[in-house]
């Protein structure tokens, strides 16, 4: 019963296989392989469209070198203020943009809002030079709360931003989620809708540790090799995260689809034994409002998952009653799930 | 015949196998889990001291992270001219120092020399607020050049680096080279010579991407986790990298002995040969000086290796005469050796 | 008619001539001089503490360098979110800090309250390393919106800060106006109530760019001769900060009585006319809440002075009104005081 | 006898009576004002050609921010080894050039060479990503070490720079001393030479903090207001800078010919006592080589000067004998010159 992260298992097969296939042999050390050209023609197919593609080995790096290329310095990136670039990077943002500033600002359950979107850009005073000029949005796809962005909601902000002169990241940690909830193809979440930049997250959904950021748009990946080389993300026998990016690409989206089915069958079980759920759910995590009871039983009957603060929850828990997190993987069975509900 | 770096084979059937052993079952991400424990606990042992253990997966980011706990981002540090923090890290030590200086230094046939830090450190002006103070040294061990610092060597300026209020890094991304040519304890090279932190490098013995940052002092591994974090260092699944660094430290030594006797036998060959070698071979990259027609003959045989500049080598190539690099590795196999000998 | 700035009249006519009597002769450079000295006495005596001080230019420069000894570049610094440090410094405290964080967090009318702050810390997580860590806390004083915290008031954050392991920093661009409005010691107000380090302005008060960093705590001003060199902060001919100062401290609280009473005289006349003021009027900003009748008819007679948003204002404007913000200084004539309300 | 620096002298009366007369009144803040325009139209004038001119206070802060504008962060900059950026500057240039390197190269007697330059350029190797790519060139007009380069020299250097992608940056501190000693114009010595941003200094010519940076190059000046107003050096009372320029500029030549004028007094009458001279005397400093004895009876009869290392010098000290360095300014009587002359 491990619903603590969808990083806490290893590798699917197909993963691990490629590695194990990937090791044999030479190959030119940092990228200049076939295998780093074959990656990156994946990657343009399956969006439809010339990408510019580095891998890195975690999705920080990738956020964190993916909004470096949208802003100088003193420029500010809105993001929702539970985003992941925001609560959980150490600043890593920050260091890698030298300084510019994530503006948190407040969505509905966990994601932005096209109106929220709107007032938080007309609501900002360009004073030059005293203010930091907005350069880019960022938005989590799917959310750190579980929720998706639809196609349209997704076109909407990014042509809100792209008004007012903004840029476009994609924190796509769980864009296979996304994908797979919404059944959409990957151009007309992105491109199509306006991004400019998605960090393409490989790990939670099954692979080791390897992120791709996609670029859109050619200009703003001129410098990126620099970029990843000076933050040491420069993998030198680079097949480890090229063969990981293949392993994880032959069955992202069953491997997705199950995690996500594993989360919709948590939550109607719960729901069905009278539980609250804090947030929609539409990709691969649960939030149940448990009582200390419940809580209690499931920890003793070995259940691993972890607290969580009230954020933009549609529930407000009460008395001893507190919000948790679940989250499912590739690697949550059935058998976790039901174990789950019967120890509820 | 593949000589062109020790980057590029995959990893040892050691290493290979630990990361399939580890791929099972849930675990407690970012290293909260048993592994990580028992990794800073071997690496402890293998130093017969507490040690302060990070791992990462490159080694510019382990050398850039570790620099940056040495010195304050006013400060400098000093380096060998050729050091790979100099010339190949892309700036990453000035990223994560925050703009601190590397300040290079003259050798000789790439080691630093007692008398040339001291020197080096005389001669340094120290007006307050207008230098930047110095505040580290770093060697490399072994080093670009295939040399190998002696205890006695790493003790003498590791103490007048200490006498003038200097830290010491040590860049190890060969250290089981040096280890293994000099047959100490890894102990008596590093920390009981006077060394601060260590870029514990794995990668080109034999694993895939796995450094460890090891500190020696506790005050200065301090805020470490931190700085790892914001770079976007802290792997999630983080049995990638303790997996890799159980299995390389279980023949590290066996395959860095193989590596550098394979660079002995080249040399050797070579020499036999009338081919001068351009620095002392000690690990395990040898410097052949090439005429014209012996690099063509030997790549049209299929030889892959590089062209390297002249950088304060014993010999100076005239003529149509160039210096090259060859690497060798746990990978290289004798009959690589024999095939480019005959081929030469 | 001029209310658009206090930095928009010159110096005091001590300030200049202490700038002239300054100007002959010979004195070392980069404060090597007796006359830096006597102004680091000055302030001590002023303090009743021995005091660490460091002559800037600006208000910017003094408040993003001191904020850079409270916290590493991983830290997090609370500060109200309308401060002059988050919307009216383009970054430096972010560029400063190396990417160290403002968390802007809500007060009330402008000010932080003891709870609001409480609230921001202990709802703060600190899951180390994804959280950036708080590290200090910024107070404006007098505030951006013309009010001044009392002693009780400042003690009372201080020691919440502190208990939460944070460090204090007051921007005190107009410390005068809330030392001549509450008629108590700078000691009192500041490194008696728990304050670390105070940007003390002198521009705003009748300087022409004087700024002083002063710590309360020797230990955090030990790295600041290098930051304050390496902004570029360290002038040459220093006589040119020193004068400045000691002309300043002639009569400082004087021409800060005479600011807070133009502002106080202009309060009463809008009221007695039936204007509402925004906020409080404690130190030397006004902020009416004028129609457009009233605007144009001011801007007409030649009146300056700046619309202003609503930030937490008591007031909330309707129809065709707006806030205003107007600042007195040493300069504003009473002449100008009445015009205005002629005007209105 | 004050001959330690041209920064121990206060402003020149020009000066002076600018500030004093730019006193009164009020001004829109931050150089919205007339004078900042009036301003920028005397420099576009000097130079025959429109510039994109920004005050600062200080020599450090001029560089640092023209430099930042010249190179990413992971850029490299060539300045001789003993530029005042790399030797006097604690790293300013690399704190706002966000971690970009400074290679400190060799030249004649304290200049740059075009043979030195080239060199410098063919030889590095630009091995992406690993090395940082060179971006900028940094000359410095006049030498720390009094000499000047010819409108000749400068343009050779500027288009190998250019051949070979970089701009050039000119450190124009003592730029006033270069064009008396050339009789040359600004512009034949800047843009028309090459340079694409000069630091055009007035501080040790007669201001008491001032300084411009000037932009030839429209586009590179696009970001400059943020990057001066994020190193908290823009001046809110902005008359102080423009009063000072718009006095400097009255007199600079005449000034700076003074000076000038003092040094080749002072070189003169030093030679004629047998005294040798370690660089060629060609603007408003002398490094006389002098000994122990010469050296103290010139200290006790209240010479202020300081040692100078043995940088590039045309003189090899032997003995007893140092190098020193004597500066001169427009403040520099003639009667201090002969006292130093009658004392040596």
């Amino acid at each position: 019963m491990f619903f603590a992260s969808d990083n806490g298992a290893g590798a699917t097969p197909a993963v691990l296989n490629a590695l194990i296939k990937a090791n044999d042999g030479y190959r030119a050390a940092y990228g200049n392989d076939d295998e780093t050209r074959e990656v990156e023609n994946l990657i343009s197919a399956l969006f439809e469209k010339q990408c510019y593609v580095f891998l890195v080995s975690t999705g920080t790096a990738a956020n964190a070198l993916a909004l470096s290329a949208l802003t100088p310095p003193w420029g500010a990136v809105l993001a929702h203020k539970h985003a992941h670039i925001v609560e959980d990077e150490c600043g890593a943002p920050e260091f890698y943009m030298h300084g510019a500033r994530l503006i948190p600002i407040d969505g509905v359950a966990g994601k932005l809002t096209a109106s929220g979107v709107e007032q938080a850009i007309s609501s900002y005073s360009p004073r030059v030079p005293h203010a930091m000029p907005l350069k880019a949005i960022s938005l989590t796809q799917s959310t750190e709360t579980g929720g998706v962005y639809s196609v349209k909601e997704v076109t909407e902000i990014c042509a809100i931003a792209k008004n007012a002169g903004l840029y476009t990241h994609m924190d796509g940690a769980r864009f296979g989620n996304a994908i797979a909830a919404l059944g959409c193809s990957p151009a007309d979440l992105t491109w199509r809708a306006g991004v400019d930049v998605l960090s393409f997250g490989a790990t939670k959904g099954g692979a080791l540790a390897c992120e791709a950021v996609v670029f859109f748009n050619e200009a703003l990946a001129e410098d990126f090799i620099y970029r990843r080389k000076r933050g040491g993300h420069l993998i030198s026998k680079h097949r480890l995260l090229t063969a990981q990016m293949k392993g994880y690409l032959e069955d992202w989206l069953v491997n997705a689809k199950h995690a996500n089915d594993m989360a919709t069958m948590m939550a109607k079980g719960l729901q069905d034994k009278g539980i609250k759920i804090a947030y929609p759910v539409e990709a691969n995590e649960v939030f149940p409002v448990l009582n200390g009871k419940q809580d209690a039983a499931l920890k003793a009957a070995g259940a691993s998952y972890y607290p969580w603060g009230d954020k933009e929850s549609l529930v407000k828990p009460q008395d001893d009653k507190n919000i948790f997190r679940l989250v499912t993987s590739f690697a949550t069975k059935r058998e976790e799930v039901e174990a789950f509900l019967r120890h509820t």
